[in-house]
């Protein structure tokens, strides 16, 4: 990992400045001396306002996603891995295999370089890891107090397989739902990170690239219906979404769902549902139901799905919407949450 | 026009809310009430994480830009007409046909509901007139202070024709250099509007979609080396990135810009050379000498080209640098502005 840790690249400037996004001289100077070096690739190299791009033939998997996650380090990971590892699973989520991405970097006016440094090096060290190229961006710098510190938008591309249809509509009463690890982890690692907030715990962002787990799913079953990482809004939420494309009804049992001691215990204590927490590294697939215990055993076996379990399947009653079993075996609704409690989460 | 001017959808809140970012219901009425009807599409309506596309065979061009502006009402457009158009451009930079795009939408809490929606009219307006779709997209929402009103990131993507190769590394000796009109009208169209300056003008934005422009002169001319819409930086740095990277010397007649006496005026005011300052429907085309002349003529027959003029060109003297010579004769170097002297002009 030594090699992405590389030195802060000598600057004139300690601290970005309007200029480094106006296009000109020091704009030039920014990307050949900060970006350059971390992203370069042919493509990327050629300094165009766009890349052009051989494809392998198939339909395009096309995404985008802004971060303006707060705090910008955060226990396990950075606004830049965030940028890199949201944006391959969102065209992940597809089937097909993230490529390339573009990269839109605002900047707040007095960032320090250090920190525009270090979250470059999450980026290029998750991109390396991901076996995506970055190949075009575009920086931006706003005055003092009109952005906060650093906001990055990223765009991704892919290949879907030839055949595959991944939709929510395709969900059909007796499909399994599968997990793919422990839930809430995310958002209780950057909500228990802020400064304000007076107790900690040691809950870690779980942001990871969901792409090659993705890959080994639909090598093990065609009978994959639908897949979705579970972020802002979190399972809740993306459940509600399933049952209302497909029509059909949802039941969850608590038990089965993962979560951790210091999440379920922050989430006590903070009065939030996990449920209805982000995620950055888990996904929920629904899986006809002759598959799901094979699919589930093969998600076990990797290193990104060892705690997936099968929280629960389509029915046909209560159309349109989520039921979670509770541990005193009653039924409740689970509604879509109307605001996340937790804003800039990601 | 007038399809373009509809009214407000009816909202529960007048204002944006935090909650409107947070990936729940509140997200989701956002998405049914103000995005949707304007941007509707097969691709968008799944309402996945990503688009999946059917794309014509060839290379894929793509691109991606942030758009900042401060004000975002200026007169000849807003920040909508930018982030639309301004991507059109950079993918029909390389001879591409713009075919899809995605808008990452950061909304500051309290943003008017009325100003995101007259926004989206003008995105809608663009997108339609400029016959891209928009398929995929995203929304945060950032606390009060933390954002300027809405920033938004436009990605896109377009089809590049077989065996077309537009690059500033093709430029040669001889080749002439052609400027689609006047220059500096965008620059000067949003300063002048900052509240801030006391004299106002009747500058407008040249904000405009290139691709059928360059559409056309591809088919006028198979010599054309390289296309570029110099925005922020404007012409000076554009014709630098040119030298740059051919090596090649470039000499400019400054006598040759066209520029609009009012945007010459308001320069001349505030100590600004309209050389360096953004465009949003302009490009410069660089072309063999031999079609130059029959490459201008199409140019100046088209809506977006009238005022087209050809500027100057590419010489073996003087390598890498760009020379400007002034109405008395005399040389002297054109140098990339070191920093834009108006930051967030697009």
């Amino acid at each position: 990992m030594t090699s992405f840790s590389c030195p802060l690249p000598i600057m004139n400037h300690a601290n970005v400045q309007l200029a480094h996004g106006s296009g000109g001289k020091l704009s030039a100077d920014l990307i050949a001396a900060m970006i350059l070096p971390r992203f370069a690739n042919p493509a990327l190299n050629r300094l165009n306002d766009q890349a052009v791009l051989s494809l392998p033939p198939g339909r395009l998997a096309f995404s985008t996603d802004s971060y303006v996650v707060d705090p910008i380090f955060f226990p396990g990971g950075s606004i830049g891995d965030l940028a890199i590892n949201g944006t391959i699973n969102d065209v992940a989520m597809s089937g097909a295999m993230p490529l390339f991405l573009s990269v839109g970097l605002i900047l707040e006016e007095g960032l320090p370089m250090a920190t525009l440094h270090r979250i470059l090096v999450d980026m290029e060290r998750c991109a390396v890891e991901g076996g995506v190229s970055i190949v075009t961006g575009d920086t931006k710098v706003v005055p003092r107090g009109k952005c906060d510190k650093i906001f990055i938008n990223t765009s991704g591309i892919g290949v879907v397989p030839e055949g595959l249809d991944l939709d929510a509509s395709r969900i059909c009463p007796g499909d399994q739902i599968i997990v793919s690890g422990t839930v809430g982890d995310h958002g209780l690692a950057v909500l228990t990170s802020r400064e304000q907030l007076s107790f900690k715990t040691e809950i870690q962002s779980d942001t990871a690239a969901l792409h090659r787990l993705v890959s080994l799913m639909l090598k093990t079953s065609n009978q994959i219906k639908v897949l979705r990482d579970p972020t802002r809004g979190g399972v809740a939420t993306t459940l509600n979404e399933f049952a209302s494309t497909s029509g059909h009804g949802i039941v969850v049992e608590e038990a089965a769902i993962p979560v951790l001691p210091a999440v379920r215990g922050a989430c006590d204590v903070l009065g939030l549902d996990p449920l209805t927490v982000a995620n950055e590294g888990k996904l929920l697939a629904v899986v006809a139901k002759d598959d799901a215990a094979r699919l589930l055993a093969v998600m076990q076996a990797h290193a990104l799905g060892g705690e997936s379990r099968i929280i629960g399947e389509v029915v046909a009653e209560h159309q349109g919407l989520v039921a979670l079993r509770t541990g005193l075996g009653v039924k409740r609704i689970l509604e879509m949450p109307v605001a996340e409690q937790l804003p800039r989460i990601c």
